[in-house]
């Protein structure tokens, strides 16, 4: 048998904690042999939980006692600082002692980025650990770097994060020579502001990416890029926007459906094929949002995450793993180190 | 009778021209008798074009030749010093000489901001005049500024945007007390990149303005806000991420009801209500971006804009003159300026 993969689920983290996350945690384990959860969090709460299921190895979801929760709003640092005994914390103590392969989380963004940098801690001549969600466009997905807590990032960075993400891209999901696009006010070399203007150059002289220069946001959902690199905060209006629009829009085309006699039975008729449509358009149904760079995993789920999404980020984890990501990233980085 | 307000419409400047422009110009003054159009372009095309119309006043569409045309690929600060006979260049002086009361273009976008700052000029104490476009939201419209060329903005630039903007909404949109924000990576006052930290101290003390705080991407297409602050950069992704997210999800959705029969007779009875509510979000429906803060008005049209679009930018331009926007602008940035 595979050695097991050993994965730490928040169990309080997120709109719909403890819930979701525990019932991942048992649909991760029914579903395959190879995985082991360490739940934290509230023993009691998450014994509740459990409770509710049966038919699971007992042996392979073990939850790890943590009495503090840290809450959204919780100014990150802080947080991290003084709940010592949060979920998040001890989950990614687990990692940094090595105990555990990976930790995810549906709690509080900034709380699961600034924990992973101080506790799990960068791979040597990482600068900035991006956080890089895969959102759905036309002919698949790309990934999203950076979409980070760390805003007003610089070009060595940006450089940094196509490095990552081409490896994931090439090695999570099987895209074989990544196209790599820096996210741009225009698609002439000239455009751009500082930031663009100043990485450009050095993305065009970058070894060992495939760089096809500048991407447009109006073809970001076409698929043209599989790596898609901007700083954190274009990244965060990037994501956000695809949801807001996305779901908007799918709100005004139900509501549109129900103004006639006509369109209405058009609707019951559409329904199911719609559904599993905007489904795969929906960026929230792509797992979790991993943070490249870290000496361990650390995936950070959507807030709203339901059980399905969370599983999804679990199996990710395993991939993950065994692709060896995380010390293929730290070859890569430290090889460019002693080419420069 | 109303004096007439007069518009230059470039007849040479966008995917679409010159058909679309001239039957915009057409349709305009047959529908309102209080607008005259100067069409600016090369005269036996414009002429050609005009030849296949009839029953409009003849008296109310003029051709101002201008043999050149501006490509959108060119460098715009070039175009517009080399080719003084474009359309743009042409048209751009007859609202600086005010022999016009307004130009309206769909060609390069680049060229267009350049001219309206270089050939029109900024209102008095005006930093930086912004183009700011409407976008669609589920409760009506919001105005975008800024989504112009230039980017890496100063905090105080942004101040006036918001300014600005308010004016706009309230005087030519019609909305009491607009509601302005600031886009952001997060609710939290703390939140932000360099730029955003430094503006929302400004924009929480301004006066004159109904300032609400941070607005994530992802209530922007909900219409919390009337009024949306933000640096061309950033501008420019939201708006043509709202084009390519609406553009890619319809197509996939239509994709999504060929799949199966059932779907497909369900798709012929929703067509219609699904067609009237995708042309609301669409955000190349709402005609034309003003370049908010010159001494005239200048509008920017979708590079493929139908006449329809031209058409109502045309409107606007009526809108905009009997409000006397720009003369409110410049009454507010002085009165601020003795203030500070």
């Amino acid at each position: 048998m595979a050695e097991l993969v050993k994965v730490v689920v928040d169990a309080m983290g997120g709109d719909n904690a403890p819930v979701e996350p525990v019932k991942a945690a048992v649909e991760a384990v029914k579903e395959r042999k190879d995985i082991l959860v360490f739940l934290t969090g509230q023993r009691p709460v998450i014994e509740k939980e459990l409770a509710r299921y049966e038919g699971y190895s007992k042996k392979r979801i073990q939850i790890v006692e943590a009495s503090e929760v840290i809450e959204t709003a919780e100014p990150p640092v802080n947080a991290i600082r003084k709940k010592k005994d949060s979920s998040i914390v001890v989950g990614l103590n687990l990692v940094k002692k090595q105990e555990a392969d990976a930790f995810v989380s549906s709690g509080s963004t900034g709380a699961v980025l600034v924990g992973g940098q101080v506790l799990v801690g960068r791979s040597k001549g990482v600068e900035r650990p991006p956080l890089a969600p895969l959102i759905p466009t036309l002919k698949g997905v790309s990934l999203l770097v950076d979409c980070g807590a760390n805003v007003d990032a610089r070009p060595s960075h940006l450089v940094q994060f196509a490095k990552m993400g081409s490896i994931y891209m090439e090695n999570v999901l099987g895209v074989k020579n990544p196209k790599v696009a820096i996210v741009n006010n225009g698609a002439e070399e000239e455009k751009g502001n500082a930031l663009v203007k100043a990485t450009f150059p050095l993305l065009k002289e970058c070894k060992g990416i495939n760089f096809i220069g500048s991407i447009e946001a109006r073809d970001i959902p076409e698929g043209l890029a599989d790596v898609i690199v901007c700083e954190a905060f274009v990244g965060n209006v990037i994501l956000k926007l695809y949801e807001g629009v996305g779901g908007a829009l799918v709100r005004k085309i139900k509501a549109g459906m129900m103004t006639s006699l006509r369109s209405k039975i058009g609707a019951l008729l559409v329904k199911p094929a719609l559904k599993a449509t905007l489904k795969d358009f929906d960026a929230s149904e792509y797992g979790g949002a991993p943070l490249l760079g870290l000496k361990g995993l650390v995936v950070k789920t959507h807030g709203s995450a339901k059980a399905v999404e969370i599983k999804h980020a679990i199996f990710q984890c395993v991939q993950f793993k065994h692709q060896r990501i995380n010390e293929k990233i730290a070859e890569h980085i430290l090889e460019q180190e002693k080419q420069e």
